[in-house]
């Protein structure tokens, strides 16, 4: 086993290892982006994820490398791998989770649903594929994209032109007519035992995750899980695997994203499962036995705290907030600024998913959020 | 509301500490006694807490100060109270779980129930003491003592020799015949807030707390809860309190020790209760709403995980121990001693206090403590 692991990123998913690593006493490295980074407590190393060398001098520390996001530069990873480092997910694995270009091919290539793509490399194949999937379309950078960033509802082939300039590849699908969007997390350890948490539904506005319900509302449980496991599997995932879905009317689930490492859509995890996604995140990285995620309450409902202005940093509220009894308040440390995520509200129940709503909801009320 | 919380002492009631602070992002600060302490991941500080000059720096750097353990001399937090620092629980309230005797002379004033007991000065004041109470009486340092240092079962007044060169006086209590041991978890808050979780059984091995069980069976929870909220009120305590008392046979409660921090009784609260002892005691030293303590499972037993000898760090034996379903283990990253506390394991059950304790042993004998 790991004993000690090092995170690249020091965002709210480093911050949230933090417990369970100091639960289990294993040591928590964290390569941050700046000083007041969400995860600075465990920050042991400040700097430029994407330079070699800082990388390389921190990997020295710890016995495994593992992720907050997926931006690492895939030659670096490939290099300290080549060196004999453990990098969990592996820089194989990862690629699918970087390139959504990859992403589409291989998962085309096992024979798992999609949405109808195409790699486009020129506003005359983006009108092609228009004409046959439009009037709209949904145009992605293959790599650097996150949170509604990367990623154009298009029905204008010359919409395509500024990031052509940018990108000689990008990604083009059909806008899938979809009733909701799922989430199916599970994670799967370097020893290729594999656990599942229920398939959730996960609501965005903007483009960004804004609400999650567990588990989804009579929603194929199993189709999801298995999916999911042959993603996991067929790419040599190791960790977390988040994997986002469309459910068309139809009742078919359609691949849309993939994160491998804690995701937004697993939150509800720390109180609602009996092991929480960080926790597994680090089991499953380290080469320990996974967790049991059995859920602690029938339902959950996490409602994500984006920053409403520049001031509200939310905890000024909290001698009101901390009043409302099962709303369990998480915030990230981070300074407020409009739109970003810098917590998250969980409410469990016994009896539905309503009932939790309704308490995450009057804390969100009360947090002025 | 105090925005950043200042802990002295750097043990694992710190370290336990960090992961709600983190979760509501509430600044912790530690002053630790050594960079290798259990909490060295929030230490801000590292010196020694019987130093003013030390402490009055460290307490410069936080709204609140707070504890781990009850050895600060209580003149320099007078005299950082009478600069106009806030310390949570006050030098007033936490005289009376510094000094034993004091806390006698405090109870008896306000009618409480404890073993008969007397100050006493004199070997022959022992000696007066043994013939009425004895065969054998407890005889305790005022201050200083824990897990069983400072106290001593006598029979022979000499006996009381060599604590007298030491401490001009010291207590004498009868040796309560008791049926067990019971321990009552409650917090108050500094805006006078009130709330207490399950009365629980311990029992101890060599003095040390061993095993809790959550509830205590058949125990009477109103007295027990009436009592402590007597206790915290009439003592002034903020922050968690523990009241270990002993039950006799005809069902009387005899008060034992205090201690205005959060103690070995309430780990099982972590998972156990909906607002753990750790999150409790910031809530209540910051003047926030305390959290609810409804239980999450009926039954709870928490074993401690005391070290076997100099190499056993517990961590080695983790790939077998986590496969143990429902056993929650924590281990406070300390080094390897034998009888030093290391860690512990909660687990729960619906069915019954004997269920979470074959869960707890399973786990244990796997981690080879």
């Amino acid at each position: 086993m790991a004993k000690s692991i090092g995170v690249i990123g020091g965002g709210q998913l480093a911050r949230m290892m933090i417990t369970p690593a100091q639960q289990l006493g294993l040591a928590l490295k964290v390569l941050a982006e700046s000083a007041d980074a969400s995860a600075r407590l465990a920050a042991s190393a400040v700097g430029d994820y994407k330079d070699l060398e800082t990388v390389k001098a921190f990997a020295k520390t710890v016995d495994v490398i593992t992720f907050d996001h997926e931006h690492v530069p895939l030659e670096i990873l490939e290099l300290l791998e080549a060196e004999g480092k453990e990098v969990q997910p592996s820089s194989a694995a990862l690629k699918f989770a970087q390139n959504k270009l990859a992403m589409r091919e291989r998962l085309t290539e096992l024979g798992l649903p999609v949405p109808n793509w195409a790699r486009v490399s020129s506003v005359e194949e983006v009108a092609r594929f228009l004409v046959e999937f439009g009037p709209e379309a949904i145009l992605k950078t293959p790599t650097g994209g996150y949170d509604g960033k990367g990623v154009m509802v298009i029905t204008d082939p010359d919409q395509a032109k500024s990031w052509f300039e940018k990108f000689d590849n990008l990604l083009i699908e059909e806008k899938v007519d979809f009733v909701r969007e799922l989430a199916q997390l599970s994670a799967r350890s370097v020893t290729g035992e594999w656990l599942s948490w229920p398939v959730v539904e996960t609501i965005q506005r903007n483009g960004v995750c804004s609400e999650v319900h567990s588990p989804a509302r009579d929603a194929d449980q199993e189709k999801a899980a298995n999916l999911s496991k042959q993603i996991a599997e067929g790419l040599g995932v190791t960790g977390v695997l988040a994997v986002e879905m469309f459910e068309t009317s139809d009742g078919r689930l359609l691949v849309n994203e993939l994160a491998m490492r804690p995701h937004n859509s697993g939150h509800f995890s720390i109180e609602g499962s009996r092991t929480s996604q960080f926790e597994q995140h680090l089991r499953a990285v380290s080469g320990l036995p996974l967790g049991v995620t059995d859920a602690t309450k029938p339902y959950a409902v996490m409602l994500n705290l984006l920053g409403v202005d520049d001031s509200n940093t939310f905890i000024e509220h909290y001698p009101i907030a901390l009043n409302v009894a099962g709303a369990h308040i998480h915030t990230y440390g981070k300074s407020a600024r409009a739109g970003r995520k810098m917590g998250h509200i969980t409410a469990l129940s016994d009896d539905s998913i309503e009932d939790a709503k309704a308490i995450a909801q009057k804390a969100k009320q009360a947090l002025h959020a």
